[in-house]
């Protein structure tokens, strides 16, 4: 599959995707143990479910209940927090706008905030779908708060969100989390593992 | 959960499953190591699709086109072959149904022709729903085959893959593979790991 070694690694997220956040405790430790980037991708899950039919796990029939005790299950294996929050699923507008915004501006950040937002949500069971959560999360990683508030309705922001959703579909991503390494893509946080095998091998 | 150490480690599947034809090959040596028997259990997909609202992974858009090169890479990662059948999925009624008459009189038999049902469907990418292919693999592993043709219709053997599909059911089995261990569930070829560390610590 097409793809350049010197590109980063996309790692394709919801905010909302208890998986997301597994994964999210892993992917840059993988790359960086192949002296690769990760490029954190938010995107808009509920735009992909229109495509593929799907919805939250934890809404359907047999599936959610053994999704909870999964993500719960699959936390402790890897030593991390998990509290199931609630509500849940919540929009995530705010956190991915927020994402990109600070993206431009210092990607350091960026990760910082994506990981902080994660931990909010499902380390804490905290509610990130307000802006002013975001706008506070934000802050503790060093943002200004004021600035990012008022960007957070800028029509640009918004279509920036829009345009990311649009782009991970055209890629083929329809889950979170999404790994796309050197072209290849891998679907789940179970992926992890081939990731770590492919970055090794350069595939098989 | 509930679940006596001295039971077998429950292995559901659909014969028309590829990840259940991944995950058989190396479910019994997991268990092995562990001094633990496996009880392959097949049920019907469709069934319990009709409950989830699910459908088979290769005919959903986006999730489809991943899923096929997903079996093909899985597959070479653990060095099986794999050779997507044409037609895809296919009615498991007389597999399901054989494989049942086959436990009651040979378990090892049974476990024997299970693995040779995958083995033709996924291995070598052929029709395994017609009762004559059926009666044929059966053969090959030591049935009397006139015998299989004839229980193949007998509306008890019928009722028996209809009972194991509903008791399947109310275990809160959804999926294929979907393994319970002492109570506990794993669905998924990549869960394949965490069954292991479970056996080898008794949870976590």
């Amino acid at each position: 599959m097409p793809g350049s070694q010197d590109a980063p690694i996309d790692f394709y997220i919801d905010f909302s995707s208890p998986y997301g956040y597994l994964a999210g405790h892993g992917i840059d430790e993988i790359a960086e143990k192949h002296g690769r980037e990760v490029m954190w991708r938010p995107f808009l899950l509920g735009v992909v479910f229109a495509i593929t039919g799907q919805s939250p796990l934890t809404s359907q029939p047999m599936r959610g209940a053994y999704a909870l005790h999964d993500f719960q299950r699959s936390a402790r294996a890897i030593n991390i927090p998990f509290v199931m929050p609630d509500p849940f699923p919540v929009l995530t507008l705010a956190a991915g706008r927020a994402y990109y915004w600070l993206h431009d501006r210092d990607p350091d950040m960026a990760k910082r905030f994506a990981k902080s937002v994660y931990h909010r949500m499902f380390g804490e069971g905290g509610d990130i779908s307000k802006p002013a959560a975001i706008v506070a999360i934000a802050e503790a990683c060093g943002a200004d708060g004021a600035e990012l508030a008022d960007a957070l309705t800028d029509p640009a922001i918004k279509e920036r969100l829009k345009a990311e959703t649009q782009a991970a579909i055209d890629r083929g991503v329809f889950g979170s989390p999404f790994t796309i390494v050197d072209g290849e893509p891998f679907w789940g946080a179970d992926r992890l593992e081939q990731v770590d095998k492919w970055l090794g091998c350069g595939g098989w």
